[in-house]
């Protein structure tokens, strides 16, 4: 792709620079503010060459554009954080944070614009380089690497972003000239130290791995922009050209009546039925409100998707096979509870050392005994070594993201332990069974959370899944016991009841998430809680015996 | 104080202990959810040896407290933070971070609890030890030491924070002993590396630097609670009791008429009387309105403080004596702005390498030019060198935060320029004329801004900051300008007309916070900007004067 870049136009006199240049930025100033109120997000990405003017490009924008809509992600150090990272898998040891976190972070909300100043390309080009050199799956390196990408994009885009991309692209001999202008002048040598100056001469070996990584990135919902950086004055018009017709088409799909679905799907949620006679929560589900409930439960189902794009095992769970008569003596449970918890705390330990990131993720059935699972297993560590994440109604600046932002920006650093108090799953459970996602929201989640997990297990992460199940029997005991105990009644609400009125919807989401989201590399697993103490050992020996394959012992 | 406590208790039988600790857990869990209901939050720090179990004691309330409400702090590497910093300055280089940031943002909402496992004394201690070996002023590092920390936990106090404060003790012979046993033990080896071990030998030194510390920061609002750390059955008792009575006192607190102000001042807001009469924001301020404004504006400055008990300049500014007039031909103005922007443009890449902090903070009338002026000086630094803070309406979690902690959030790190448009000032000025705070929260306010600058002088930051004038005509002539044009209409909202009704009112505050925050450390410099180019280029002098100082250039 590189090639169609055209280096031989002639200068472009400065008054005719300036007098398009100036007409762009105030079309590009209205266009901001009228994203703005629309809720467009822009996403905008610089890669290229050390020193071919990425940053100019972006202080040109940054001078015209509103600062309380733009945010800027400056991907210094991102180079010895890759190394890191990457050279860190060959040896069994993972970088701190995954490799997309950062650009996650750093992702503004839908209605503003955030720029990269460098990003996952130049992240990809750094893993390809050392696959090439370190071992010999480079293939199957760039394929990891694009299909992550991809992910990436694709989801930003579907969740209301425009995604633009641009190339800034030097010859050999103008990059060369421009890093050694930076080097000879004392003020900015820090900028290119020798080592970058020596780095320029892989210039050929990069132009290649560049050209095959644009050209197969070049996606049709995101495509990649090449820039002549070697004239300032074309270089800023295409950019700024660029962003207003990103900024205007995008502006007019959202004003337009959507074909596809939301609309008119949004308001049809699949409780609409139920919801329309009042119900009292306390009373049995039977009759009419469970043909209501069913035919809801129905409908939704449905709708998700017939199958995954990514490897299901064929031994998923499923709510109706689920043996709620697993039990567990209280003292066999004290004694293997407590070796487990000996025995986890010594693994927890080497796990610090040795850098593994350790996911715990528990969803399941209102009092199916959720927080007392995952307090036996916090017992057994350090507290500096965990951190429990609740997953209480999103906020304002988490629901104007993508909704698996508020957990790439929760997750533990290597060598700790995350424990999730629920989850991502919030968005096929909760969220589908009450209308708070549309259908083609809710439906395209499960793909996006397997690509989510996936990229979590890439980085090195152990990440466990834990579905606490109860029996509907069980579960109506412990609402009454919650209600009389005046130190538990904090922990049932109207919620709970309202959410049995709705088990079908529940049941067909729950086995719906099951069915395309029990990934080879992030299986489910089911505790039986019926008998909380079968659980709480079940759950430790599945992390125990996890930590012990990976660390060896 | 160490010496109060009685490590000569016999053992506490095992049944005694769990009765109570049972009884006091189940109270606990009941208090942490009306605290919650009630908005109180609960600031929990420990402090002590090293080994002494401070991370046990946590642990053990983290069982059986609600993790949504609970956040911990680890402060594992304050140590060489701390020393980074301080042995930093000796040498004219920074930390990163200002010492308290970390503590700021660990900071939970009101009505959650937060835990330090080791905080700010942690710090404290480490300044002195190095004070006492490094410079002769170690005294003087104490009190500024005390200083900030009083500041700090009086202003959580003050915000409805109650702060519970222990000391886990332990003997020489018994640190030395736990120290050992988890260096003998492979599996917990390297939390205690030889290094520690070693360190451990300094007890009587640190002895004594704790029990000063100690016994001068032992605040009424904020009393130090020391605990026996060799006896783990006692310490979680008189830890889980504290933390009882603080909880039941300070929602005791909370639910009692409160004495003070607050109920009855938080309705009777500055601007009440002119809000009664539906008034036209176009109409020229005059007569009757003119009169209730002024009303409204001495009844307010009649709430201020008399003085701040930070030093203040004498020639602090004021808004009746800035000078219109002053102004600048575009042929000069185009001359002396590229010229100070290139000196701009080498300082910012010394100030880069040397790692001096730099915090430039506008403030100013409505249309008085902040944007622009902040581009131009923006236009001088690289895009990756700076961020541009705006100021908009606080959000949930920040208005569930002490006013400030926006702001400890927000900091440009060392190297770095943050460029903030608008900022911590808001609390005096839109907030107090408006009535978003209460008159004693406001009132405060002025010592808060002033210890917390202090906090960033101390850092090392070099903090300047513009108050950017305007006329009202001026100002009049220039809203029907931007109302005129599509490109600028976006800056120009209802709320901007509804302000100049509001001149005297806002004058007064302006007036009283040129009075009280004008600190000798920490100065306002008035930018006359009637002509913008004026203003453009007095802020570039100042900026490069001050680093051209700091820098030595």
């Amino acid at each position: 792709m590189l090639e169609t870049v055209d280096f031989s136009e002639g200068a472009l006199p400065k008054d005719d620079y300036k007098r398009e240049h100036d007409a762009l930025m105030e079309r590009l100033v209205v266009l901001q503010q009228q994203a703005r109120s629309a809720g467009v997000g822009l996403v905008v990405l610089f890669e290229g060459w050390e020193g071919a003017g990425k940053g100019s490009r972006i202080s040109d924008l940054m001078f015209h554009l509103d600062a309380r809509a733009t945010g800027v992600y400056v991907g210094l150090d991102a180079d010895e954080d890759a190394e890191r990272s990457f050279a860190g898998r060959e040896w069994g040891v993972t970088g701190y944070h995954p490799l997309m976190q950062d650009f996650w972070r750093a992702l503004g909300e839908r209605g503003s614009i955030t720029f990269y100043d460098r990003g996952w390309y130049s992240v990809a080009l750094q893993r390809l380089r050392l696959a090439s050199r370190c071992h010999d799956d480079a293939a199957g390196e760039e394929a990891r690497c694009l299909e992550s990408i991809r992910d990436f994009e694709r989801q930003l885009v579907d969740d209301g972003y425009a995604v633009v991309k641009f190339f800034v692209h030097v010859t050999k001999k103008g990059q060369r000239k421009r890093l050694e202008r930076l080097h000879d002048d004392p003020v900015t040598r820090w900028r290119v130290p020798d080592r970058k100056l020596a780095a320029a001469k892989g210039y050929d070996e990069a132009y290649g791995l560049y050209d095959r990584l644009l050209e197969r990135s070049d996606f049709d919902f995101a495509p990649w922009v090449l820039v002549n950086g070697e004239d300032k004055r074309r270089a800023n018009l295409a950019v700024a050209r660029t962003l207003v017709d990103a900024l205007e088409r995008e502006l007019a799909r959202v004003a337009a009546p959507e074909e596809v679905a939301a609309s008119g799907e949004a308001g049809e949620s699949p409780d609409a039925a139920p919801a329309a006679a009042p119900i009292d929560p306390h009373a049995p589900l039977e009759g009419a409100a469970l043909a209501a409930a069913q035919a809801a439960a129905d409908a939704a189902s449905a709708r998700a998707p017939r199958a995954s794009r990514f490897p299901i095992r064929a031994d998923y769970p499923q709510v109706d096979t689920v043996d709620h008569a697993l039990a567990l003596d209280p003292d066999e449970y004290r004694r293997r509870r407590k070796d487990l918890q000996q025995r986890l705390f010594r693994l927890e330990n080497l796990m610090y050392q040795r850098r593994v990131p350790l996911l715990i993720m528990y969803e399941g059935w209102d009092a199916a005994g959720k927080g007392g699972n995952i307090k036996r297993v916090a017992q057994a560590l350090d507290a500096r070594a965990y951190t429990i994440f609740p997953s209480p109604a999103p906020t304002k600046p988490e629901l104007a993201h993508p909704f698996l932002w508020r957990y790439w920006t929760r997750l533990p650093k290597a060598g700790h332990v995350g424990l999730y108090d629920r989850s991502w799953y919030g968005r096929v459970l909760v969220e589908r069974v009450e209308g708070f996602a549309r259908p083609d929201e809710w439906a395209r989640a499960y793909d996006e959370i397997n690509a989510f997990e996936r990229d979590l297990v890439d980085w090195g992460a152990i990440l466990l899944k834990f579905w606490v199940d109860v029996s509907p029997d069980e579960q109506l005991r412990r609402f009454h016991d919650r209600e009389a105990d005046p130190a538990k009644q904090w922990k049932i609400t109207p919620d709970d009841w309202r959410n049995r009125q709705k088990y079908p919807q529940y049941k067909a989401a729950i086995d719906d998430m099951f069915r395309l989201t029990s990934t080879t590399y992030a299986p489910w697993t089911v505790l039986e809680s019926d008998d909380k103490r079968h659980a709480r050992v079940k759950a430790l020996e599945i992390i125990v015996a996890a930590l012990e394959e990976r660390l060896g012992e």
